[in-house]
């Protein structure tokens, strides 16, 4: 396996060399790395669910009754009651006739891409769609046709020149390293105008966006016109998994025809006694998600003052941009020693030359913490002569 | 969505409508599905560890120091100190020099074969490989060409006709649905003799097979003679996940390129601390695994007397093969009658003509219970004339 250790050694060279940090403590606002106490700027837990008592509570009750791994797939002898449960709430949730559970987002985004779409199919997909959208995508075989990032323009003429019975746009809700929403209203109209099909990969949106934290069809007032919309319950809902949502017959279709669905282990009964809790704790306590875009909105515009390059953001994801790797991962480091944790993101994660920090907030974090980060910030940024 | 609803009645008229039954108890050799108390015959959980106290206590430790969902990518901020812990003591158990995990053996397939394969590549991929497997074979792009199932003449002769400088054989350890060992002292004597790689997924050997119960490598003795193991923790394990064992570069460039590793939330710290204790367990208790492989030798013994048509098996898995859909399915309806819970498998999970009743037995499993199960199907099997 000679080509791996070149591959490594050329990984290296251009400074993309990637190492984990270890937490020690939970994934709240401060956490612990090893034995330092960081400030956690950077996770998917926008709520700050991951270390609430009552999700520990449910988890730990459906451990007493239902024990630990689920020790078989969902048609076999992987489905409890609480799958059940979970699947009707989040139907509730999206407001949709029926859903369906899948172990990750990865796995949902392949299982529905697969299973819808063949090589009769054209799949219009934007230019920054998550990894597992552009996967299920290849996978099934279609024609892929990219349209530039959100622009509707692009994607009008592409639509036009590419006619066909069997064609679909397919799209994150909210880019998961831009932080910015499609604008799912233009693309419904477009998609009803030339009668395509709708997928919406929801996953930085869910339990964020819109008045009841249902995300970015709710945000856009668009019930009931998403033939597919696509989630996850491990970022802004704290637990593990991925689900899809729709009408019942697309339920059932999937059941049957979606792969990564049918060919693995179900999730264990505590992830998903986890979900059935932070949904009604998305759904009863909407000062969180207030908090959350307060924080977002004010620190974004304290960074501009600051002069960094910050790419526009209606969600807890805040983008530094930064273009090199390798500056990239300094900043990073030099608010480590900081206490401050940022992870840089750099190639292939987001397109050469446009590393960042990828900066997210969370309901939780105070004024006064986020004050002592663009402190840190403008520190480390001076330090190294980027503002 | 007019292609759905017209799938559907086809499924239907077929007879592979697929119905959930859902778990009112935990997986163990008995649960409740309802309020009706069932024998579990057909659970992925062969050592009876899923409601184990132990397991469950290493859980509701770990959400109590760690809380529930991992928050983040295992490159962002989902890696906790357990994960290093299992991915150091899965590499221990599987002695190889390191591991990686991935939050289910799907995306394991998926991730590794797309991450070390691509069109320069040729894929020998045995006619039965798990689905998973298929897909990634799919994905990566590769020329894959399937040989007859376990039929080493055959890969003989395909590796000889296709030659090429990038080639691997990829396998299942033990086959999901026929319950047999590849043969893979002779595959890796051919990879050897003409310089492929091998990669085997060991899903349902792992915790089972060998001596040490680490898998079918220690079965044939082949330490270190495997280029590439993968295996899952959701079956024996009790838990959750899927993993990769090799070689330290290996696994470093996993971490870099395989994309359902890099791009999916980290497997909460839950799920890890059962993992990490079920390891020990199967190290310890070599008696579970002789009682399992004692049950099923017996057990596929008095099958055959009573006249079915079994599989030939050195695992927990005994297939019962009927046929047709239909008929599977109504054997299977006349023992859940008897409290007696074994899944019919049916296309396209298995081939066409080939369904089954997928038998699996338990290290608990009572020899009064099997004679139970004898006796239900065989009262059974005469009602529908199959015996």
């Amino acid at each position: 396996m000679r080509f791996i250790d070149e591959c490594l050694k050329d990984i290296k060279d251009r400074g993309l060399y990637r190492e984990f940090k270890f937490l020690s403590g939970p994934q709240s606002k401060y956490t612990l790395i090893g034995n330092k106490r960081v400030l956690l700027m950077t996770s998917n837990n926008y709520l700050d669910l991951c270390n609430d008592v009552r999700l520990k509570d449910a988890a730990e009750a459906a451990i007493r009754t239902y024990g630990v791994g689920a020790g078989g797939s969902r048609l076999t002898t992987g489905s409890y009651e609480l799958h059940d449960q979970l699947e009707k709430k989040i139907a509730d949730f999206k407001n949709t006739e029926a859903a369906i559970l899948f172990n990750t987002g990865y796995m949902a985004n392949i299982g529905v891409v697969t299973a819808i779409a063949d090589k009769e199919w054209i799949l219009f997909s934007d230019a920054l769609n998550h990894a597992s959208i552009i996967d299920g995508c290849r996978l099934s075989g279609a024609k892929i046709v990219v349209y530039k990032h959100c622009d509707m323009e692009d994607l009008r003429k592409k639509i036009k020149a590419y006619e066909g019975k069997k064609r679909c746009i397919v799209t994150d809700g909210v880019f998961s390293m831009d932080g910015d929403i499609a604008p799912l209203d233009k693309i419904v109209e477009l998609a009803k105008a030339n009668n395509l099909l709708t997928v919406v990969d929801d996953a930085h949106g869910t339990g964020v966006l819109g008045n009841r934290g249902t995300g970015c069809v709710e945000y856009f007032n668009l019930k009931g016109q998403v033939d597919i919309q696509i989630g996850t319950l491990s970022k802004a809902l704290a637990s593990e998994g991925g689900f899809v949502a729709g009408s019942k017959s697309l339920v059932t279709y999937l059941r049957h025809k979606a792969r990564s669905f049918i060919y693995s282990t179900a999730l264990s009964p505590a992830t998903i006694a986890v979900s059935l809790c932070s949904l009604d704790i998305v759904k009863s306590e909407k000062d969180r998600r207030d908090r959350l875009l307060e924080n977002t909105k004010w620190f974004q515009e304290e960074l501009k003052k600051l002069g960094f390059h910050v790419l526009e953001s209606n969600t807890a994801i805040i983008p530094l941009i930064i273009g090199s790797a390798e500056k990239a991962t300094k900043l990073s480091e030099k608010l480590f020693e900081k206490d401050i944790f940022i992870s840089a993101i750099r190639p292939p994660t987001v397109p050469d030359h446009t590393s960042r920090l990828r900066i997210t907030l969370m309901a939780t974090h105070s004024r006064e913490e986020l004050k002592y980060v663009l402190n840190g910030l403008k520190e480390a940024g001076m330090e190294l002569g980027m503002i």
